[in-house]
């Protein structure tokens, strides 16, 4: 064979492996993340309630949400997904961003070099954090256990099929791949994704 | 060479013969198309004022905007597009109609059958309609010499890739060709599916 074809044959041979393996799909509504610091400026002393655990191990969704404000508009009930970060983060869709006024680019989860300034106000005040707002970068969270099964690497980026049978079949290219031990195997999109391709969460995706 | 190989072969000529001619981007904005009857409850006497022309030639962009209300929540600034419909018709996000609190179907415009009920509120009175309100379904708009020369019929189902060189490359299956003389050559989504793809007005999209 030909070391085209090699390849080829190769690309297909891993497609069809993993294909295999369903990904549930879970849809990323408008959320915050938050530092100790803020909390206490956003909502005083008391520490956050849980509402409802997440499919991530370790993360959950609390009772407390706040007002996002930017230069056009606000959205309020923005829920907090704790526990305690070293950086207050607000993950919002582009639809939003466009609804604030706000320029957001999209950033993985943690990085937030270049992220728009937003303003966040709780029931006890407000924070004007400088880089805090960014647009999900879509990913898939593996356990290395998923990872050596499907033969995915940290880091790589993923092609995946979703929305098959529904009205709006979509590939969406360029998913970051993030494995870790503290992961469970999950598709995340944020809302603008989830309905171009009319998903809901626990749908089922497939790595191409 | 055998069946298969020779398809193969032919759907791979076809693609990279379509490849060669890009298709601008065209991002719907939620908006609504009315009767005669249904604009003069909800304006009064006078005939729309246009705003400005949009790309597909004969369709405009009127100065009047209504109120659109669902169970859930209202979206003001819904601008009219003319002229005037034998069917009154809104066309919203998924975004937008969870807004709202609305089910709303996937629809081809003018296709409203199973479309959701919809209350509108204008200057001079409310409508309220049984079935107007849908998403839109994405298509390719082709005058006959675009479908002609990138050989597409009208009513096929496309596959376009858009969005490269940008963070959220996408591939959309599903996108319905419609070809009249009509039409200007332009890929129509919604704004979910622009933010999905991270795309704006004027960007290029491709047949795959």
């Amino acid at each position: 064979m030909s070391e085209l074809a090699a390849q080829v044959a190769a690309d297909l041979s891993l497609a069809l492996h993993r294909a295999k393996f369903p990904v549930p799909v879970g849809v990323s509504v408008r959320h915050f993340h938050v530092t100790e610091a803020d909390w206490r400026v956003l909502f005083g002393a008391a520490a956050p309630v849980k509402k409802r655990g997440l499919l991530q191990p370790g993360f959950w969704a609390a009772e407390e949400t706040v007002t996002v404000e930017g230069p056009k508009g606000k959205i309020s009930r923005v829920r907090l997904v704790a526990p305690y970060r070293t950086r207050t983060q607000v993950e919002v869709s582009r639809s939003d961003a466009q609804t604030l006024g706000i320029d957001a680019p999209v950033r993985g989860s943690g990085k937030l070099s270049g992220a728009a300034p937003v303003k966040i106000t709780g029931p006890a005040g407000s924070v004007a954090v400088p880089d805090a707002l960014i647009v999900a970068q879509r990913h898939v969270h593996f356990h290395p256990d998923d990872a050596a099964r499907m033969k995915v690497k940290e880091g790589e980026m993923l092609r995946v099929r979703c929305g098959m049978g529904g009205p709006r079949e979509t590939v969406f290219e360029g998913c970051l791949a993030r494995v870790s031990d503290k992961f469970a195997l999950e598709f995340h999109v944020d809302t603008d994704e989830a309905n171009a391709a009319w998903l809901k969460n626990g749908d089922l995706s497939y790595l191409v």
